[in-house]
């Protein structure tokens, strides 16, 4: 297999590092060959060239057999127009990928509860798998754009658009409990409206067997922290998706174990929830467990499950024996640097 | 005063009937003159005139010194198309009355924080005021539409609709702890280019000596569980307001005791944030609470700042001495009726 290497900025080519150390390391173990190449995106590209996603990177990317990325962005970057931005250089990737599927699990082990902004009763036990839209609605519609006086973006969906997605999330259900719950505004929007019409007609013709209910946006929101074990798949648009996913991400407490995968087109593209975290890059803190579990669905992805699993618990077994990052430590205990957490699992 | 009541669906009725209630004893205790009149909205209206918002009960709206509304909507009227919902007569009400500033204020005292479902020391002492623009954005901007392949709606502000609302958020801050929040998408969106850059220079032309802060909504939304006390007045456009506002009714652990005010047109619009319950309707067990402080914001709005905080004092009264609906009883506690929580009140 070969993979393409993003590292980005601020804590992305720490946590990057980590993740390729695991992945060469399962390669060898299960007998695989594995090459990487590493290029620049984001706000480290636009250092170096200008553009937040060069051609070359992006073909690079396009050949490959996965993507890993690190994070983008950063203070330094952020008086750039929103089209020279690291973002908007993550933003055409995903587009140019077809990466139209962002899989997000959320998962609050008993053990991690007490880590978790919500109480133990309302949160323990949680397992829950956003699907976000990531290649349409209002993060790509037209048209678009401001004049001196006002601003306008567009939301828009297809029934294409919608209809593949609702799959992802119907076959997704089936290895999981069975139930997908889809989220829209279809009360106010009439692409909310669409939204749902396609997605029951998918339901009802394709996965009759599976469970659908519909919920309002902000209905959803609610929900997620007054009773997160009811969900079990969630599918939704893009920036619904993006607002819902970040909130769900909060439910364990810590970000630095969320990992996401965005598939759908030839080529996956694998990272970390986290953001790049300016703050503390650099100094051997950033905790790789959200690059690794994204390497982790990298090879589940090429096939290569009996790896996913053995790295998934390197992951358990570093947190058993306490080899963890400081954002996972409690009073008292020490904690390991991003490079010896790394070299545990791998 | 002369103020047009609006009951219409599910609880609504039972809610309004004690709100009302306690504005006429307020009335009489304070000394001033306060006629109602009663009219039907969303499915009442629908039932009675099919249109969920009759030009005669607009009139009359457009006439009164304030609006009291209890809530709309239902599964009746859930398959009707989205203009000829209840929801829609609500929409242009808040449109008609230019109601363009939605405050919801959320607390979480000591004595509430075990009824939250996020942990008592991440939520205790909550205090913030969401300023949601309600007349704009995506739930009203044109283009919008269907058609057999797709479906669109538009996201717009103009410079003018975000300067008034970002007024009237640094006001409040004045009164309350000095901070503004303003929640946007800019690192996507151009319409929140805009809203950042003339929220912005509104606090440097107007309000330089309060304090502004800049969130993305995902993180906002990540922030609103993680550590809620950071916030003190927070503004946001129409969508991200409807999602961060239920988001933030869930830090108390019940729905039933929060009120909300739209007003910045000539006829304020007051309404409990939780919705119509068709499942309790009509069973005498609703929480008319969340009107009643709708009421005192009524007051307070008209100028009868006494009286208002008279009601506070007695919503205050009846909580300590344990007359309250089942939703804020534990176990073992009798719950009293929402007739026997308004009459203790007024
Ligand atoms: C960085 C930003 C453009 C991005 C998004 O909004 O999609 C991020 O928030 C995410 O969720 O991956
Ligand atoms: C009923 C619905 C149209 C409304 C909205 O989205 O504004 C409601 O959710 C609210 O927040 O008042």
């Amino acid at each position: 297999y070969h993979i393409v290497v993003l590292p980005g900025d601020g804590i992305g080519p720490e946590v990057t590092r980590e993740a390729v150390r695991v992945l060469e390391a399962a390669a060898e173990a299960f007998g695989f060959r594995l090459t990487t190449e590493t290029h620049p995106v984001g706000g480290a590209a636009i250092d170096a060239t200008g553009d937040p996603l060069p051609e070359p990177v992006l073909q690079a990317c396009l050949q490959a057999d996965a993507v890993l990325l690190g994070a983008v962005g950063g203070p330094k970057w952020d008086n750039l127009d929103r089209a020279q931005r690291p973002e908007a250089g993550l933003l055409r990737l995903r587009k140019a990928l077809e990466a139209y599927a962002n899989l997000r699990p959320v998962q609050v082990p008993e053990a991690l509860a007490d880590a978790s902004p919500l109480k133990r009763e309302v949160v323990a036990g949680t397992d829950l798998l956003i699907v976000r839209e990531l290649t349409g609605g209002i993060y790509f519609g037209e048209p678009r754009g401001r004049n001196g006086q006002m601003a306008w973006n567009t939301m828009r969906y297809t029934r294409e658009e919608v209809a593949r997605i609702a799959r992802v999330a119907f076959e997704w259900a089936k290895r999981r409990r069975g139930r997908v719950a889809s989220v829209d505004k279809a009360n106010v929007l009439e692409v909310s409206q669409l939204w749902r019409e396609v997605v029951s007609q998918v339901h009802r013709e394709e996965f009759p067997e599976l469970e659908l209910e519909h919920f309002y946006v902000d209905n959803a929101a609610m929900q997620l922290v007054r009773d997160p074990r009811r969900f079990d798949v969630v599918v939704t648009g893009n920036l619904f998706g993006d607002i819902l996913s970040d909130l769900a991400a909060t439910l364990p407490g810590s970000l630095g174990m969320l990992p996401s995968a965005s598939i759908g087109g030839r080529v996956g593209l694998f990272e970390p929830v986290h953001g790049s975290a300016p703050d503390i890059a650099g100094q051997g803190k950033a905790n790789p467990l959200a690059a690794i579990l994204s390497a982790a669905m990298l090879l589940e992805t090429l096939g290569q499950e009996a790896a996913a699993r053995a790295v998934r618990q390197g992951v358990d077994a570093a947190l058993a024996e306490g080899v963890k990052t400081a954002d996972l430590c409690r009073a008292g205990e020490t904690p390991a640097s991003t490079e010896a957490v790394g070299q545990f699992i791998a």
